[in-house]
């Protein structure tokens, strides 16, 4: 249980990814066993966290909600995600979108101005990512030459109650590749990102821990702002994914329940 | 219209691209000034030619007809397109292949068991790229590790009469980075398929010329087989395509007209 005991060692805030660590998503969302219990033990020691999720198939809104039905203590300020950040940065730079996301959160982008667009928006669309709408993106980008290809993370894929689904980032991949540009990318692993919601919680990076599943957006990004990150051995990681060719976990923890536990554990040592 | 004369010096045989240079596809397909015209003078100086196309929503003999119709002499042994490549290789790997082509070739496919697929092939789809059918390729590459992506071709995008369009490229980019994996290319611009075209015509790469509107597939690709590649200004070329960053074709010309003008004219000279 102390496998990752030695990177407790200062930790004062706890960013955390959702899908994979928290729940698994899907036509029905399903808990991840522990994950509900370990939020409950970091708020009864008294230590800040923050959800840092990539989701843009869900509004900020939706998902503190899917997690208070799952039982988890998550209120709406502690939750970040791409779109509130996607809207203000489209607003300071007053940007009318052509938009490709999941009918869930289109009316989220109802404030702009959608005719005659100005730059192109992606999400975690799924089946909205079609043929069409791809290609009606890439004339745009092609018919304005420097316009800016938002991505709301370069995820390669996430996994659903359903089996493996794939993310924003493949559909980005292409059409950076058609373009031959290069995508504005606004969650994980953008360093503002992360930095905002450390920033929401006092904590200077040094002192936080990120753990997800996902060893890109997660572990490469968290650690790339100076955080520590932690992979976790459930939602889409495979044990073929183990040990990485490029990036090094600061530790590997089977659930959220063992990071926490072992947390605790370690800082209550440091107490005695 | 000297351009192009020096590079016509040794030329044997000729590889056409036909989107663009032959003509511009669509709704309605219309002939490019003066390419039926310059097929027919090739003919009747003797000079062999094959069309060379990345063409994966037509058969080749979709592609003769389709040539005939505009006025092309063109016969079916002159047109090599991936279809009947792709179909040889997995005849001869004996795989059974999960299949994202035009519905209107998807009976090419019909003598392979599509049952518990062991590879994918991807074909210029357009509408059939849909979400669920490339979550499917997904899943079957990451479910079972190693086996073949197949791509005809890695093109961009190509001009058609209605505007630009997607093509197969950028959905292999998208597969290939979910995956973590990298595409076998059946088509321009792999050496075997140039290669295969120059040997039916029994002419050696360097006293061939490849003539398309794509600086990669075309240009690019033939230049890599010791083929000289001529650029034509027709197509979906752009102006602000020239000079590309790093891919220098031997020669741009207006149109094929010019460039079979130029070359007959300079060979004429050399007679004399």
């Amino acid at each position: 249980m102390m496998e990752c005991g030695w990177i407790a060692h200062g930790i004062n805030g706890f960013l955390l990814d959702v899908y994979g660590v928290l729940y698994d998503s899907g036509s029905s969302d399903i808990a991840i066993d522990g994950s509900a219990e370990a939020v409950k033990k970091l708020k009864s020691a008294g230590i800040p966290l923050r959800i840092c999720s990539n989701t843009s198939s869900k509004t900020s809104q939706m998902v503190a909600a899917a997690l208070t039905s799952l039982g988890f203590e998550i209120s709406l300020d502690e939750v970040f995600t791409p779109i509130p950040a996607v809207k203000q940065y489209l607003r300071q730079n007053m940007l009318r979108p052509y938009v490709i996301v999941d009918p869930a959160v289109e009316a989220e982008f109802n404030e702009f101005d959608q005719s005659d667009p100005n730059c192109v928006v992606l999400g975690d669309a799924t089946t909205a990512f079609t043929y069409t709408r791809l290609n009606s993106a890439f004339r745009l980008l092609m018919q304005q030459p420097g316009i800016p290809l938002i991505t709301m993370g370069t995820g390669k894929y996430y996994k659903d109650v359903d089996g493996i689904m794939l993310d924003v980032g493949p559909f980005t991949k292409g059409l950076e590749y058609a373009c031959g540009v290069e995508a504005t990318v606004i969650g994980k692993p953008s360093k503002e990102f992360f930095m905002a919601a450390l920033s929401s919680m006092n904590v200077d990076p040094q002192d936080a821990v990120m753990i997800g599943d996902d060893i890109v957006s997660d572990i490469s990004g968290a650690q790339a702002c100076g955080v520590r990150g932690i992979q976790v051995r459930t939602g889409k990681y495979r044990p073929e994914d183990e040990p990485h060719p490029s990036i090094k976990p600061d530790a590997y923890v089977d659930n959220l329940l063992h990071a926490v536990d072992d947390f605790l554990t370690y800082s209550a040592k440091q107490l005695t």
